[in-house]
């Protein structure tokens, strides 16, 4: 107990967490639960939501966020998951490469795009240590 | 000399190198320096190249890349440009944030657009750890 | 105008952004500000938030995050920069290590702390790298 | 042998090393395991030393390295443990993560404090990310 | 179909693709793996070029770019190689680190050179991050 | 003071602190200049070590450090400093590149090795990134 937040867990806080399912979930977490479903139109979550739920808080702060920041806007739904892979890709996180990866395709990424998107995540990382390696001056016509 | 390449400069190769301007320019490096003004309808060539000709067959090899992996495809020019940023930011890259932030603006970018990428970037990053942090398990439905 | 957003600039939207000073801001944006001056008990707010300001929604979405993670919780608050200290010396980002360490030397900070702290930084880089170039397999008396 | 050092191991230097057990080490590593565990007040030893035993200097260096940056300081030992999470999570570096999260834990971390742990590297590593992708200008209140 | 391109696949274009065996590429695919052969005087390909090879495009450009960099030069093949591992690590990147610890091994590195590599790997990413920490302005000396 | 530890300064931690020089260094950090220059045949001392010296007991641990990892063994000099830049330049980290690039030059490192360098450097943070976005599965050959 702290700060008035609960954190349900088994006390091995840094080991992998069990995910917890909806049959075992607090009100609190449930009614995350049942919006993440309502706005995805889908009957099921994933890993991260239902690890994140040990931390109420943090439940629904995220889902506040990605709500706000993946939903509609300027870019549209698929690019923006490119973007997202595009950066999980670069850290190396192999769980949201392949949750995202199934949003874009989800979203209509065909395997040719995908294939570009995965040639321009490399050429990109190859020319950011060019650049760094060579100390290259911003050119004024990009300031 | 090496392998039949000659290598231009000063012989402070780890510094930072003075760019090659066209006038002073080998034939071997102008003929790439105008085929990038050419593809890309102007008449300056920005410092990445211009370091890069201090070893032409790098400038050659990587224009060649640029032109294939950036050039028409699955993915419109813009979505290119966005995918390139987000690898660049997650670098912490500034010249190539200033020059693919410039690239981006010339193919429409708007300031909202801008916004929303930045705020991607940053949510994926934070996302990207939190997956880790909590070793999560990938979900049957995304293999 | 996107999505009822307004995206206040100059369609530099790559290029650094002009901090937006209380005086030029819309209400929208001052009452961030407000909330940011009350609740440090300052009366200045920092580049971060003043470039934020060019997209409200980021800005307010951004304030809300920070104090809900940073504020009071089971972890003191000179930890808590520590830690942020960490991420962002690992990452090799200039304004944050600038701003999060002056936080903490409002925090009580000593030097003595400052040069622990940087030293583990550095002893942790060093291992994560051991760890990965050995492919070291997990004890199981730590899962 | 080089430089008056004998490596054991396989010739597969670059695969999985095999961990060297106390029963099969020689006295210069047995020295350094007896160290260990006399100082952990326990009676195992943790991969990470038993791998870079094949190595007997570099398993000597790190040891003294490990014990004066983690031993008593100006932090407590679980700040320090947290800091240390801190820059293996943002490096994605899971032994470290396993290893340091159960030394955590043996410290005192609270399921509370490790959930606001996992939050703030999550969000520096978000902040990190805007304040390059905006390339904020350091405020001088900050130098 | 895109740009003259075809992409083999299953449409899982995020998930781990199979890779491509010999009897079943098209001419395009067994022109570059049988370079690849040649080249390396050997029968098999890894397995890096047979999951390029579903966009083959990026199998041939990706092949010639590594033919060309890691082909003979100023710097000897072991050296090459050294230089690669130091990426991969500190990347993070396992597949690559078995794949070039592999090649060291067969261009003769020892496992002694092996522990300074990891060894010097392991410095440098501490005193990168202790140079970052402590904001060090570059001597005149370096410039 | 803590645990017997003297450090100087100005209470500004964490911001740029000023190299310490010889003629105001304590007589414990002038031991550690005195054999700096000894081993290095030089009478001058970098940043790096004049800046550590704020905190004596870094300064002694990391010039051992140094001293042991990048003093002579099975990799010649020359290597171990194209190995730290790769690690370096990798992680973006200025100080560092321009100091051992310099070191680099110093052990005869040419202009052509040095845009080898670069180029490896590129090439595998591009691969890198492809391994870890088509999740590649290590070729039993590598194991």
């Amino acid at each position: 107990m702290c700060g008035g937040v609960t954190v349900s867990g088994t006390g091995k806080a840094g080991a992998r967490s069990e995910p917890i399912e909806y049959a075992e979930a607090s009100a609190e977490v449930r009614a995350v639960y049942d919006d993440i479903m309502a706005t995805r139109k889908t009957d099921w979550i994933n890993n991260y939501w239902k690890v994140l739920a040990h931390h109420p808080p943090t439940l629904r702060r995220m889902w506040a966020n990605a709500t706000e920041v993946m939903g509609p806007g300027a870019l549209d739904p698929l690019t923006k998951e490119l973007i997202y892979m595009a950066v999980s890709v670069t850290n190396g996180c192999k769980y949201c490469i392949a949750s995202h990866g199934a949003a874009a395709r989800n979203k209509g990424m065909t395997p040719e795009q995908h294939a570009e998107l995965v040639a321009i995540i490399g050429l990109a990382n190859e020319t950011n240590r060019h650049a760094v390696a060579l100390d290259l001056q911003i050119d004024e016509q990009f300031l």
